[in-house]
């Protein structure tokens, strides 16, 4: 039965119980990758990325059929705070932008064949400013994370999640410095593209919110709660729920990875049915996922959010899955071996 | 018209007059950059990858229709002398596993929607031995030149060249060391996987290359010549043939770069119109593209050739050219602007 929650304790014990990956399959799909035409291990990280797949979705020899993007977008109070240099009315538009078909994220979902959902979640009704308190109610936290929950589709082979909500890397890097430490200037960053002044007052608005909300820190799901913003926990809600359902993820960038990160400070193997799927040009990114002991498929520079990094890299997922599944075993094809 | 040759001479004639990008689609493509729906350079390499295939093809709003992947495959005589961990019968038994449609680089074709050719050169004549002296006359080498140049698809928006031969890492590492210095113990890697004696043997036989064809070493095109082979000729053949119809193209691997450094050594603008699609595990392949001034899009640890590489990196560049040619603007979308 697929668990259910109620409150961010019910949400913390799902975490403890996670499936594992299926050893079988990943038997199988090993056993299979040492066969192909190819010298051993002359495909690097595609055989990495197709095995791991196969382990997930349960089949030595998998196919991508239908992978599923959603975004989430969410308003926070500390936007009002000068930390992004888009004003905070660009989340909405930006909202329209994917439902016109308009973004980058749509180019990209098209060009690998796959599905894209948005949920815009509670817009007018931004998050408090968590410099001077909890970003959010318990009840709040818990309507994101099943957001999230719910967003998953079930029949989906592989699943991608980013956000939209301006200001969002200030809760990001306010998560990354509560649950890693280093003070905020270890974690804030250029965002979309902040000047100095913009950045500094980041770092203020981050130390603050550390100060505010210090009874949170003993809890990674408080954490979420105190410093987040309702995309981020819909995120984590999302990729929990994939991992239920034993479905693979791509990681994004920065505030994807740190809402993941939300997950791996819970339990540590939460994020086994993720890839992080490329290095954001965002500063502290990579600092964030050798927290997590991840390596980026992609390093491209960008530093878009909307699960962009992470589409781009089902190009990649694809091709590893192509090769691993196509090609002809030494035997079939006549091939003299090593 | 385009232009012919009959000698290597008249080949290093083409290099020195090669189109150049085209002007007004490059400030056309970076004017529309400027107004897509992004933070400038959210999109970080995505962009600069568009606005230099954009330039290339002619238009500022291009799309990738038609990529096409050739393969060239040939026989050396210093397989003969144990560089490589597979026999040398394994270059045509791939080459039916190309026409089958068992390898890596079918399964990676069909992923990203390219057509695949595959030309064996003269694979029961391996080249001679270059430790002894050159490895082609002249007349070999046009020849396999001209494999290469007859070979692109001039309707093609996309060009990719691979190669299957075994032992070729060795003439690769000679014409590298021949045109950069260093010696060849800079320049010799593991390949498809030798052992240490392995290694040890293919030093040698690229000093005794390098000595043997002391005459070779005033010109890029006798280098390539006297210690390179039918397939490497081919693929500067065809990248060179790519240039004059103004068809961008993804550098493989270390043996692909390599044949290409012939053409940039003989006109340093030669290579203006590729992009290094990937950085192999084979070491030398990064110095290699530093002497050429090239950044790897991707870094996955391939070392299989067969154009494998390149046709990966087919997918991000699609990824890139569908988000600049298919976002919304600013204005088109009604989003505030920084």
């Amino acid at each position: 039965m697929t668990p259910d929650f109620e409150t961010l304790s019910d949400f913390a014990e799902i975490l403890t119980a996670l499936p594992s990956a299926n050893p079988a399959a990943k038997a199988d799909a090993e056993d299979r990758n040492g066969q192909l035409t190819k010298p051993p291990g002359a495909l690097g990280r595609l055989e990495d990325l197709a095995i791991w797949y196969a382990s997930w979705v349960g089949s030595g020899r998998p196919e991508i059929k239908s992978p599923q993007v959603v975004i989430f977008a969410g308003n926070h109070g500390v936007a009002a705070a000068g930390v992004s240099a888009f004003p905070p009315e660009v989340t909405e538009q930006m909202v329209f932008n994917f439902q016109a078909g308009g973004a980058a994220i749509n180019q990209l979902s098209k060009a690998f064949d796959a599905k894209l959902d948005v949920h815009a979640l509670d817009l007018d009704r931004p998050t408090a400013d968590f410099s001077k308190g909890p970003a959010m109610s318990e009840t709040e936290c818990v309507a994101a994370l099943k957001a999230g929950w719910n967003a998953v589709d079930l029949k989906a082979d592989l699943f991608v999640t980013g956000e939209m909500g301006i200001g969002n890397t200030t809760p990001a890097a306010a998560i990354a410095a509560a649950l890693f430490g280093g003070g905020a200037d270890a974690w804030v960053g250029r965002g979309t593209g902040v000047d100095d002044a913009g950045l500094a007052r980041k770092a203020a608005v981050v130390e603050a919110g550390l100060a505010q909300n210090a009874d949170a820190m003993g809890s990674p799901l408080d954490v979420l709660r105190c410093l987040g913003g309702r995309e981020l926990a819909a995120m984590a809600g999302a990729i929990t729920r994939a991992r239920v359902e034993s479905i693979p993820v791509l990681l994004d960038g920065f505030i994807c990875t740190a809402a993941a990160s939300v997950l791996h400070a819970t339990a540590e193997n939460a994020l086994d049915h993720t890839q992080a799927a490329h290095l954001s040009a965002e500063g502290a990114h990579s600092n964030l996922l050798d927290k997590l002991g991840k390596s980026p498929i992609l390093s491209m520079g960008l530093r878009l959010g909307e699960g962009s990094g992470a589409a781009l890299a089902i190009g990649v997922l694809k091709g590893a899955i192509a090769c691993h599944s196509g090609m002809a075993t030494f035997a079939e094809a006549g091939v003299s071996d090593a």
